[in-house]
């Protein structure tokens, strides 16, 4: 059965009237903070120079970030033989959206100025992004199987929720969360695997001719590896103070994802006929480690610790892959694309584990009297509010997909049928294939389970028939 | 008819002659200035330290302005089926020559010392970049369409008509132009499409069987996009004064290009069947936001402001791939490939107005007393003078993209005839169509209007034949 | 004959075991330097703030080379056919293995605390990338013909030899090479070419057919070409003293960079019919200018200077690829895949005699009183220097390599038979291939002597024999 996957009024309606409240909640709220306005030459202190703007500190990891977002899952995202351009492209659209609608969420939580008005700067900027990648590790387990509409809706929750769950973690509860893999990776996971939950479609399989890669859309997603995995680094030392701290969160998230390759490639090899590894391995479990850092980036965790971390979640990572995403889709009703269970809820977890383990291990001697303020409390207290800050990312990211899921499962959104899944046809122009209208039936080519991209005989026989 | 592309003589002439030429040119007149000489030690002031070297500072910003000229332009025209090589390999060739002449023209204009000596930095290369950035635009009008040595022409004249163009503006008119909306992007369409006009190619449908482009093409066009988007507020913030200017050029830049994404989404569904996307308007129409911002993004334009413009932006540039473009082609025979005309023409005066109108509303109470010095004028006049600075960029453009399409159209330069365009046959060795020959005619395949790139079947008859 | 690249039990088996000895030696000895302890804040000098931290001045540098060493050398490296995986991907794999082995090497020999400490931070991450980029040149002569473990050996002493030979030459010679000429380039050459002698095909040939590009793997490689090409400043520049060096390293290497491009460009064209350019040297020789400023980056070369030494390098690396690869092959057994000997050899050695000879012409009025202390030794006397240690570079490569060279003989290391070479299916799970079974003998299409990446006919007639 053909579902009707025109979207025509939907997707336009849903991106301007989005777009125009946009601009109308900026209008009413948003400004430029102190060292963005104009009026800083004059208000700022005599004995701080241009260069001290704090611009200059933020911006570089900014703008890693900012390419971990676009360019790092957009291509993660294109390895799908046929959903290249909904990988990358819808990727592209709701990073966008989510980014704008993340400045306003987290403003009025955390940057609402006595005046009503959320104050913006390069920071602002980082944490939206940061936001942003909740949803986007979320359309990872939906990849292929939802509409643009959908994603849009799926943002536009999974920012608020991610605002919410984020001011009681790091404001109420006061745990420390560098690099997210609570607050981002956990929530972002379990969100989108509860949506996944939701759209259970049990035909799947009627589309299985496109799930998997063809030889160069696999080095298309070894872009976005590449790029998640070397600016890392910068994704998890971006929003902590200044100094010790992130030149620290630098070193461990670096020394964690080398360890993930080695032990990722281990086990790819050692589970496959000959030790031939598998593509899919090293595109994702290759980046379990600096998931698994993430909430410990800046605590003493040692560069030895750091190694661990990654070595114990590149196992663990490859592992999910071989026997997990089988498991949860066969046994638990969870269509899961990407992988992202291997790829961010279980090392989110960890990562929620570990950096809660390491600050209740923290002491004076090994932190100083200066370092140890990092942390609001106690060592031991401090341990039992990471380990509820877990819990929160956890509920809110079930929770909330649950929820979400429930919403897009209406009928009014424009989703493809079962066998028209993974297909970027459905929402592209996508010329060569439209023009030669895929005329199976003619064609002794279409016996094939497995249509190639191109299509020379296909094309021939259409014409010559 | 098959024109004479053999450049066998020009193209190597022009690089060795023209490269000696830098190598005289910049022993006469380059130099280090005070912050790259090896006397800085000793003659900087005592209270500054190595690591305000404005080095730092300006440094981050270079490298994302490089990215964008080498990996964000170059990739963007690889779109085409096949004139990847041509669209990545030109652009890096005209882009390594134009930056040198560009320090030489700009620092005649600028940087000249009273020894008659000019003095370069990093600050400088940023400039040569922006420089070659508009030699870069121009060349995504004509892509396909000529040879490398009429693009070594055009970016020889298009440096010194920019350099002088420049000069005017900033230096004598005395507007702003932080991102270049009129200095780069204007005048650079206007050069370009100007160029193809004097070009024109009635009979350019000839080889319509190449101009389109093919799955995987497209998906290396996104690194472009994504590129020059991610880095755009780079680009609009490089050259700004330190401080509170540069951190507000990139909030500005960055909001108004999340706010294009969706309408050019918007746009590019609602004029399709079935609200499918077109992949033409993500590449493109989806970066008109940054361009149109680039002259008021120091300006206190405030955030809802720019997502006005990226708003107003992306469906103006989405609309104008659909409508005007063609238009162009048939009523007033410019044939312009990558429809520069909406990414960069029309935003580019947007981005003039825009900057015109801000600065003749700027007020004290806005910028302060010290930040309303960002302009040398009262705004009302401020304001004139920005529109001033616009109509000379549209006569640079206009006037010497005539003149140089003159000069092009002088029959020595190898350009392809017109059934040879958009083929990277013509000026690459490309190695599996070569072997074959493309034999159309012993082919059974050869009936095919649009011959994919893998030639399963055509080589097999021809080996077979 | 087909050899047994079976690597299940020995891959997985180096790859853990060395990464449990990797956790264990960085427990005894790796520790956080004092910038990146969380006692830094008490212990800092009053008068430094935290944004004074190395981290802001490094970093920046260190993420540029971090990008060269994944994607570019990584993706420059995809340019095979039927390679892409094991370009990108084993590249991958020895990066992330040997910075860590790096870090523990050039700690012992450069940073060991007193206490028996290795102190590490942003700084020892760039040499750590560094050193790993000589291993990664010599896999370039290499590529296709060696299994994953050969790699690891070839990086586990690659990283040691370095080690040793840049301690050598910084700390016993005192030779200045800021982007490593003759440390990283001439070293790295030379023992890959040593290494690709001693395990010399003679019938190679037997997978000539898997030797070449196809179009897109072409554009992958560009991918790569230009990140190096991009980022090339930032390798020259990032372990240079802060101030005018680093700022003056960054300016000469980024006009040696596009001198080379030109006069790459030129000799490829002149030397082909037509004049038509051959992408293997648009993506080699553009880079030959980088190497080849290594070394006096940081010296008084002036803009000029640098310009002649890209000139001369794009001439020599492009007529290296045309005349000097094949008589290597063909006369002195040294099968070189990329043609490292053209990009990294030939220009390292110009290198390190541009550096002697600058060096030795060094003189106080062009470096004034301060500048001149770079040098540790009056001019001539430091060219000396300049000069023994280049011979030490060699000597460490060509020796270096034999030796190893040795051991990866021995018949225990899976290597691929020669008709197997430069063929993802030995070490990778390539899905179409492998469903296919590579029918060559039922297959009509099998004649083929080049069979195309995508299988149409191919499957086609699989399925319906």
């Amino acid at each position: 059965m053909e579902k009707n996957t025109n979207i025509r009024v939907s997707l336009p309606a849903v991106c301007i009237v989005w777009q125009i409240s946009m601009i109308i909640l900026f209008g009413i709220f948003i400004r430029y903070d102190a060292e963005s306005d104009a009026h800083w030459l004059e208000k700022k202190p005599k004995n701080i120079s241009a260069i001290e703007n704090d611009f200059y500190f933020r911006y570089p990891s900014f703008q890693d970030v900012h390419v971990m977002v676009f360019v790092g899952f957009g291509f993660l995202m294109t390895f799908l033989k046929r959903y290249s351009f909904g990988g990358v492209g819808f990727n592209f659209l709701i990073a966008a959206f989510g980014l704008q609608w993340a400045l306003l969420m987290q403003g009025w939580f955390h940057h609402l100025g006595d005046d009503g008005k959320i104050s913006i700067n390069v920071y602002s900027m980082i944490n939206a992004d940061f936001c942003v990648a909740g949803c986007l590790i979320a359309y990872g387990a939906l990849l292929g199987k939802v509409s643009p509409v959908q994603l849009m809706v799926l943002t536009l929750f999974g920012v608020t929720l991610f605002a919410v769950e984020e001011y009681i973690i790091l404001n109420l509860i006061y745990a420390k969360d560098a690099g997210g893999s609570m607050v981002i990776h956990t929530f972002g996971a379990y969100y989108g695997l509860a949506i996944s939950w939701m759209l259970y479609r049990p035909n799947l399989d009627q589309s299985s001719r496109l799930q998997g890669s063809v030889y160069h859309s696999d080095v298309f997603a070894m872009i976005g590896t590449l790029f998640l995995w070397m600016f890392w680094p910068s994704f998890n030392s971006a929003i902590t103070e200044h100094g010790d701290g992130q030149h620290r969160a630098a070193i461990n998230t670096y020394l964690s994802l080398a360890s993930t390759v080695l032990t990722a490639v281990a086990v790819s090899s050692v589970f496959q006929k000959h030790g031939k590894l598998d593509m899919v391995h090293i595109q994702n479990a290759t980046l379990a480690g600096g998931v698994a850092v993430g909430t410990a980036a800046e605590f003493m965790l040692m560069p030895y610790g750091s190694l661990i971390v990654g070595f114990c979640c590149g196992i663990l990572s490859t592992l999910g892959y071989i026997y997990i995403t089988p498991f949860l889709e066969k046994h638990l009703k969870i269509q899961d694309t990407c992988g992202i269970h291997n790829l961010h809820a279980m090392p989110g977890v960890i990562g929620g584990i570990v950096g809660a383990i390491t600050a209740a291990a923290a002491s004076e001697s090994v932190y100083g009297t200066e370092g140890i303020k990092l942390f609001k409390f106690p060592p031991a207290q401090q341990g039992g509010h990471q380990a509820g800050a877990l819990c929160v990312a956890l509920c809110f990211g079930i929770g909330g997909g649950i929820l979400v899921g429930a919403i897009l499962r209406l009928p009014i959104w424009g989703d493809p049928a079962d066998d028209n899944c993974f297909d970027d046809e459905s929402y592209w122009e996508v010329r060569v294939f439209s023009s030669l209208h895929w005329k199976r039936t003619l064609n002794p080519c279409a016996i094939l389970d497995d249509p190639p991209l191109t299509l020379t005989c296909y094309s021939y026989h259409d014409k010559g028939g």
